[in-house]
């Protein structure tokens, strides 16, 4: 039996970045860039004004109050025409070029119009430069803008529209098929006689699954036969990634791992030292991942967040694709139970400037509903002994 | 001028959660529930075993080892049919019911097989309930197992479909138009003249928008003439929320306040104390709220992320539908410019145990590129004379 740490090193080296692909920038939010993105352009393409005001000499206004000509009005959009002398000004929009001649822009606040026509009294002296963006400033052409593995946000979609980066480079999303087993499954529209359950796991990992913007397709509900296992999982393997929820531990029907045997799926590993969630396999077969995960709910859900998103965000790219742990303050004293790692459904909040965390109420791996009033798991470490209330402790965020 | 908390206040109290509706529960993710939601069934419907093992009359071990009799063998969604009495044993499978009779499960791992029919040896003795899950334990029939107002999440996704919820109210997410004005700009694909810039605000809002889950169209450029900036605000008005881009700072050609008037649009403000992004305006013509931001992309990013990530929260049923903030240490002094609230691009991270904030580079509302390279927004307050390192402050994260 294997450590998760060492299971998701497995994970990460047994899955490569998907074949990168050029797609429209504007469908790219929270994909990874595949490729370094530089400027067509300067900006600001020209000395720009960052005010609506006048563009005039600085040196003209030492003596201020002083009153200049207006020559032109320069709109956003449109060049000046005229070049800026002495004892003239030119009327200027934000965003618009700063003339010839210019070296500063007052802005409208600090002059005064004077009913005589085209001119304007400047009430205060102004320092060189001011109110100008130059040329350049914040971009240079050429200049590469974006890196590689970057993750595009919305500020990076504005990055590349300005630079006129309609299709950019991106590590795609794996599609993802997800296979449910287990005879006392029905589906959510059925009520379940007094043997069956409703197949929830399906549509908790599928969630998982496309809050990473995965591509996903629920294949459905297969008996306990290896008829119908290996049936569904053989039309699974069109897949990027094929996950299986249940008949992975050591019950007479759990017969995924012998399937998965039967299909000559290289299996990496078959047990992990985790609570909840040891038996969970991890496989290829050709060149589809397979995850065969307990079926439990909560040890479906904390070994889809330990491993399968894991392999979703290296197949998308990321350089650091497993969940980070951050630290927090435990609030109340935690028994450890076992020697395996164990993730525990918890609250995380801040309180009095520092971050704190304090496990909810839990039945164990069937109790889902527990997990609805979590936001983070809480990591119980192998070695732990014990764990004491104001001790840092590890946690897993998960909204 | 108002402040940016009586903006956001005056926001909140001017926006209405949308009229919820029926949706299937799979195409709820991230959205608010507008019911509570009862439970159908007992979960576990029976006392369910949690073990692969045998189910056996606990008392019956008291002197273990001991051999018993095998009766039968019950698979998830099979119900028992035999009866367990001293000396008697069922095989169970994790998942099925325990028969009657029973009130333990002895895992395989603490038994032996006999080679002779039928029989088994119970390794160690066993408590009264041990591995048995009762009925309704985690679920009861009948029981409020998520409320409205709760955020959609996989785990409540899974609940859902286990309580057999297929269809479930909740409020939707608004519809958004988004205009670029400016007569200087050109889209994504065309080369800009010597005048000219991108339209980047247009794309970068939509992505805000859309990573809310709001439901987006680019409506497109319009010039900087009140007659192209009515028609396409008229157009606009079937949208929930229509935003507009740019044209509303003191310049000739800013012309949206203005067009918003003649329309008779009902304006709640127009600038707030705020850096970047005093010039924005927050109006309601018919049903449909019009937020006019500044031209200038930091400055059009960060107000989304005030004043309409708090319209569309509101409009999506969240109960705190503004952004919030957390506090960080300080890692560098900060020279504060105005008395207005400034919100500067920074980067956080964890580091010693505490959370650090440090600005990034950066050369005003109109250097987008700053902001790839931060991770949050560090509030400088409006009565704050100077930051020192080492200080609190107030960030708003943005991934």
């Amino acid at each position: 039996m294997i450590s998760v740490d060492t299971a998701i090193k497995i994970v990460t080296d047994k899955t490569e970045p998907l074949q990168s692909r050029a797609v429209p920038f504007e469908n790219t939010m929270g994909l990874c860039l595949a490729q370094d993105v530089q400027s067509d352009i300067d900006m600001p393409p020209f000395d720009r004004s960052a005010m609506d005001g006048y563009a005039i000499i600085a040196e003209d206004t030492a003596h201020a109050p002083v009153e200049l000509t207006v020559i032109e009005s320069i709109a956003a959009g449109y060049m000046p025409t005229k070049k800026v002398s002495h004892g003239q000004a030119s009327k200027i929009m934000t965003g618009a070029a700063v003339p010839e001649g210019a070296n500063a822009v007052v802005k409208f606040e600090e002059t005064e119009d004077i009913q005589t026509d085209n001119r304007v009294k400047i009430l205060r002296s102004i320092d060189k430069g001011s109110n100008i963006s130059k040329k350049g400033e914040d971009i240079q052409i050429g200049q590469t803008v974006l890196y590689k593995g970057m993750v595009i946000r919305p500020q990076e979609i504005g990055i590349l529209a300005s630079v006129g980066k309609s299709y950019v480079e991106v590590f795609p999303t794996p599609t993802i098929g997800i296979i449910s087993t287990g005879s006392e499954l029905v589906d959510v529209e059925s009520k379940p006689s007094v043997a069956q359950i409703r197949n929830s796991n399906g549509y908790s990992l599928a969630a998982q699954a496309r809050r990473l913007k995965a591509d996903v397709e629920i294949l459905g509900i297969v008996k306990d036969t290896k008829e119908e296992i290996s049936g569904m999982l053989q039309k699974g393997l069109k897949k990027d990634i094929l996950i299986l929820s249940g008949g992975v531990s050591m019950g007479e029907y759990d017969l995924v791992g012998e399937v998965m045997k039967d299909l000559h799926t290289q299996i990496y590993f078959e047990k992990v030292a985790l609570r909840p969630g040891k038996p969970v396999i991890f496989g290829r077969k050709d060149k589809t991942l397979i995850f065969a995960l307990p079926g439990n709910p909560v040890a479906s859900f904390v070994t889809f967040e330990l491993f399968i998103y894991t392999a979703i965000r290296k197949m998308m790219g990321f350089s650091n694709p497993q969940r980070i742990t951050i630290q927090a303050t435990l609030e109340t004293d935690i028994f450890v139970k076992r020697k395996r790692r164990e993730y525990r459904p918890a609250l995380f909040c801040a309180r009095d400037n520092t971050w704190k965390v304090s496990p909810v109420e839990w039945h164990g791996s069937a109790d889902l509903l527990a997990t609805t009033r979590a936001n983070c798991l809480l990591i119980v470490r192998e070695d732990a002994q014990k764990l004491a209330a104001g001790q840092l402790v590890d946690v897993i965020l998960l909204d």
